[in-house]
């Protein structure tokens, strides 16, 4: 196979996402596995100069830049790795500072919003929505690494304007860093990660706050494997996550709902001692759990 | 140190617990660290011939038998390693046919009711309740392992009839396999137990129950490792979960509505898009989280 031609790429945002996006770009995976992606320049886009320097250091960037208008203005590719709202909050300073024809891409954790704002970018730019299903309870750069993609979905949200060759060059993108992409509406994503990702950390930051404000300090001291797994998701980016709950509100509110409904069954089962009841809710979530492979 | 005499102990359940101990017990590990407790034979009592071949295979145990009464007639030591209602189904049947002055221990997840039923036995033998904080999702004697309790709490609870010296027994057997006893009453450890490990199952298996009964395949094929971990435990044995529940179960109760009254408050933050008291509740769900060392 031979490449579509060199490209700048320029990432807005060098956290734990982008970090290890300029990181698998970099690897031998990216070079190696899939041609059709070829990367001449990775320019990072960061507000601390720290961040640039360590990513620097790293090897995981030609060029770093606090400028956003600099960096956006040098690229074929501009990859916006932020918490969602201000992705949001750049894409009108995107749409004036890009080149024409640019591609712009994100990695938001909801995508009706981000996608509708991409719609409103001036007609020459091609937008395209994203988001890679993996992540860490660390932020920052110093947590990222080339293999957070690697055989995870790849979850791609063409609009309406999104040209074909635009959608093929962010899968190429996706397969170079290793992910498995997958295309579906922006709606229907942001009701499954509702689901799958935002109800979990919601659930994991109250558990936490539960034991926390009971004052029971014994609770932290026989605290063992189980809870340190249901709760890891507490200690995610704050920022991050509230943009992702507030940006996702209906979807989540659903979810917490169904949720409620659930629990109950199962507190009334426990309440009443129907044995035979709660039985076959937890051996239903056992065969299901069990049944899972990452 | 010198050692307090050579025993015979006896493990009545060679699952993950009971099967981790008999492993834990024959290591390198209890026969260097600490010389105070001496085993000179194990026996396994199990009601699967299969589960007894594994661990005789494995070298866990110096004879087995699916015959309680042999089994436990034959011992120093006696450790109930079952779930809580086979433990105290079992009880009575190990008080006909224990030796006087046999040590009688558990590692039920539970406490109280145990503790209350060990108090009944002839007044010969020598209860002491016990439970070691370690678990896996997975259930059965080809899932433990001998360094299971290593650096983890167990817990100790002496009955107001336990005699000094066998409270240290249990404790000697507790550094024996690497754990850290630690003495609570029964009612106390069940209350923060039902906090850090009855309630999380809770949540997990209705998570699980919540996205399988929606009937959104699309969550499954995007679950990443946030919700791999948080419903990790909803894999759990189920005979043992149900028994744990049931036995503990106003301490489950209690938790279960404390938590609904912490994830109404976080729904209210969300349903307003109250910015401010949603991010007060994460961060310091974050910071709780994020300080916890395992």
């Amino acid at each position: 196979m031979t490449g579509v031609g060199e490209r700048v790429i320029c990432i807005v945002g060098l956290g734990l996402m982008g970090g290890s996006l300029a990181l698998a770009l970099r690897s031998d995976v990216a070079r190696s596995n899939v041609p059709m992606f070829n990367v001449s320049r990775i320019i990072g886009v960061s507000r601390s100069a720290e961040t640039l320097n360590a990513a620097l250091t790293a090897g995981a960037l030609d060029a770093g830049t606090t400028d956003l208008a600099e960096g956006v203005a040098a690229a074929d590719v501009i990859v916006l790795a932020t918490p969602v709202r201000t992705i949001l909050r750049l894409l009108p300073e995107i749409g004036r500072h890009a080149r024409p024809r640019a591609l712009v891409m994100d990695m938001g954790s909801s995508k009706a919003r981000i996608c509708a704002a991409m719609a409103a970018l001036p007609d020459g730019l091609r937008p395209v929505g994203a988001h890679p299903m993996c992540g860490k309870e660390i932020a920052g750069f110093a947590a990222a690494e080339a293999s957070l993609y690697q055989d995870r979905p790849f979850v791609l949200c063409p609009l309406e304007r999104t040209a074909p060759e635009a959608l093929e060059t962010v899968r190429s993108l996706a397969l170079a860093v290793g992910g498995r992409p997958i295309v579906v509406d922006p709606g229907v994503h942001d009701c499954a990660v509702a689901a799958i990702s935002h109800l979990p950390y919601a659930l994991a930051a109250t558990l936490v706050r539960t034991v926390d404000t009971s004052g029971d300090e014994l609770a932290w001291v026989l605290a063992s494997s189980g809870f340190r797994d249901t709760t890891r998701v507490a200690a995610s980016d704050v920022d991050m996550m509230l943009d992702t709950l507030l940006t996702n509100r209906e979807a989540v509110l659903d979810w917490l709902d169904t949720f409620a409904d659930q629990l109950a069954v199962l507190r009334a089962a426990l309440t009443d001692g129907n044995e035979a009841g709660l039985r076959t809710q937890l051996a239903a979530a056992q065969a299901r759990r069990a049944a899972m492979r990452f």
